[in-house]
């Protein structure tokens, strides 16, 4: 259902012919209204793609009418020219959909440093605004896969009202993004300012804590739009809480499918003095290569997470760190704890948890190992 | 020739058994005087192992008669009782060679959080001492090797003094430091201040500056020994130029014996506004593992290059970064520049350049490339 699960929300899927295999690759969701208050958070990677600059300026506003799409290109590094193609492509669907370029975000996903193909995009962009339908959602999560081999959608239905949504990204993702798009939707009746405080409490916990692979992306963009056609303005708590939720799900499926990965990690920090010891402590363990690897190994290999936890300004003793692997507490009081023997690494899901004993704050990181077909991938990418 | 190039100095190396493989494992350096001042840096991982706990405390003195290297275990995260077997090995080279074992440097490297078989090692310390020779540097330097595929050492000769010295390093390998042991020996006649300063001199842009995966060890050590038997007193610049000389040289092996590398990339950032800015630049591009899986498909991604800059605080416009690669400048103000089909890749050693724009500082970073062998090597290290 993706981003069409909300009342208020059509959208489309096509194939635009910008990359060269002949998949889809151009996608649009657009907000019918009666309202179309909106809410975005985008790279913290200085070194933004076009899109990304063009669609900042667009949520200033708090309205977005339309979101364009396209993988197969990150319109990123591209100079003066890249921004005038991402204006020139917000100019062509503002034009099909009879409305203001200004209420039109763009997010653009591939390789940097290459010109979009534009006279394959405008064209694709009014065969995607002749199909915008209800039940478009799918097709338009399908149009923003690069090398995801899933698309990734996720729903929350509460009492009248939804938020639904579709994200990509399977490599280059860490904190602040992974050429890593996400476009969600909301039937609910709020303004842009609360659904801005809602998404950034989300994404601080959800996709600002997934860290596949410690590069940060140039073009990643989390957009909430709001149609206001329930009718009904739920409660903040609530409505936050929802959105949390598909954001959380959306970023362990982008987890679940990141490139060459085996496993799937959670970094549970615990008795940290503060949430930020404890992200700073989560975010050096997920990004321990050799950790990666000895995971990928399925060797509960401890020292190299003493070894991260050491590289931090955290608060913490050496000698009171605590670490359990899969439930198992190999390491107790920063030296050999349980038998290493009992850890059970099977399964695709590994759950290291880092005990500080400095206080009684928490945070969570996801990761992935570093594999082989990681390294492939990554070096045969852009040939 | 390695740490018994300069006068006054005899080493051995033997196999004590610590290694179940047979391999030499225990290294012993010892300073015939007349003078026995040295220096020492050490990792700044707060996760410390006892060997670097007890050396700290050796090398407060400026004193050091002696040095005790092993591999086959860190002796890393084993709480007090790893703290009391360096201290034992300590006492027994002190009495095998009749001096205070307050002036015996202890270095291990290996697994971490296994304690250490003293069973061998204690009577390992025994044959070290009655196998001690002017000519025994390339046997001890060969005892510390771990996963390396070769010895390190290196050698600069003046007028009448040498500086020369070994070193052992393959993984973990980062700034303050890689399981990296290094041990320097002269024998110019100067004191321990004189030492530390040539010393940290050095180190800060020959050994912080290698990284080849961006973990920092437990127990990386650099030590400088002068025995002043050459009589000789150099002047402080010459003397402080022919230990970076010889770090550098060691630094450069290192990264040349990187586990599972194929690549190594000099990267090199220039016109910064500081120093500073330009060796966090460096080392987020060195560090970037999607621009070090490119190399190593020897595809000059250099996308991959302004991701990694994006992410520093240092000074500069996105729109004003250029990125050569093998000397072909493939990005000129942050776009695409010249055609990438002109960079030759084919070659082991890679040289990146970026450059920010922002000033007259400059930094180079040594690493290498990410690979399907070094994912192997670290996934199966500890099995």
């Amino acid at each position: 259902m993706s981003v069409t699960a909300a009342k208020g929300f059509t959208a489309a899927g096509i194939v635009a012919g910008i990359k060269e295999n002949g998949n889809p690759d151009l996608a649009l969701v657009v907000n019918e209204g009666p309202r179309r208050a909106a809410a975005g958070v985008f790279t913290s990677n200085r070194v933004k793609a076009a899109p990304v600059q063009w669609s900042e300026q667009v949520l200033k506003s708090g309205q977005v009418s339309a979101v364009v799409l396209n993988s197969g290109g990150a319109n990123a590094c591209t100079g003066p020219k890249g921004f005038q193609d991402t204006h020139a492509t917000a100019e062509k669907v503002a034009e099909a959909l009879g409305r203001g370029a200004i209420e039109v975000a763009v997010c653009s996903t591939g390789l940097i440093g290459v010109l979009l193909p534009m006279d394959k995009l405008l064209p694709g962009v009014e065969t995607a605004a002749a199909q915008l339908s209800e039940h478009g959602g799918e097709k338009a999560a399908i149009a923003i896969k690069t090398t995801d081999t899933v698309h990734k959608t996720s729903v929350v239905t509460k009492d009248g009202w939804t938020v639904g949504g579709m994200a990509k990204g399977a490599g280059m993702l860490a904190p602040g993004l992974a050429t890593m798009l996400v476009v969600l939707t909301t039937d609910a009746d709020l303004d842009s300012e609360t659904l801005d405080r809602a998404l950034r409490s989300a994404t601080k916990v959800t996709f600002d804590r997934v860290d596949s692979d410690g590069c940060m992306s140039t073009n990643d963009t989390v957009l909430l739009l709001a149609s206001g056609s329930s009718g009904i303005t739920p409660g903040y708590e609530e409505f936050a809480a929802a959105v949390e939720t598909v954001c959380a799900d959306l970023g362990r499926q982008l987890i679940g499918d990141a490139e060459g990965a085996s496993k799937d990690i959670k970094v549970e920090v615990i008795n940290a003095a503060s949430e930020a010891d404890a992200v700073e402590v989560g975010r050096s363990i997920a990004r321990n290569n050799l950790l990666k690897c000895a995971i990928h190994g399925e060797d509960p290999n401890w020292g190299r997470v003493l070894s991260a936890i050491g590289t931090t300004s955290a608060a913490f003793e050496p000698d009171q760190l605590n670490v359990a692997i899969n439930g198992v507490w190999v390491c107790k009081n920063g030296s050999v704890g349980e038998d290493r023997e009992k850890v059970d690494m099977r399964y695709r899901e590994v759950h290291i948890v880092a005990d500080l004993a400095a206080g009684a704050e928490t945070a969570t990181i996801w990761t992935n190992d570093l594999t082989a077909d990681y390294v492939h991938e990554n070096s045969a990418y852009s040939s």
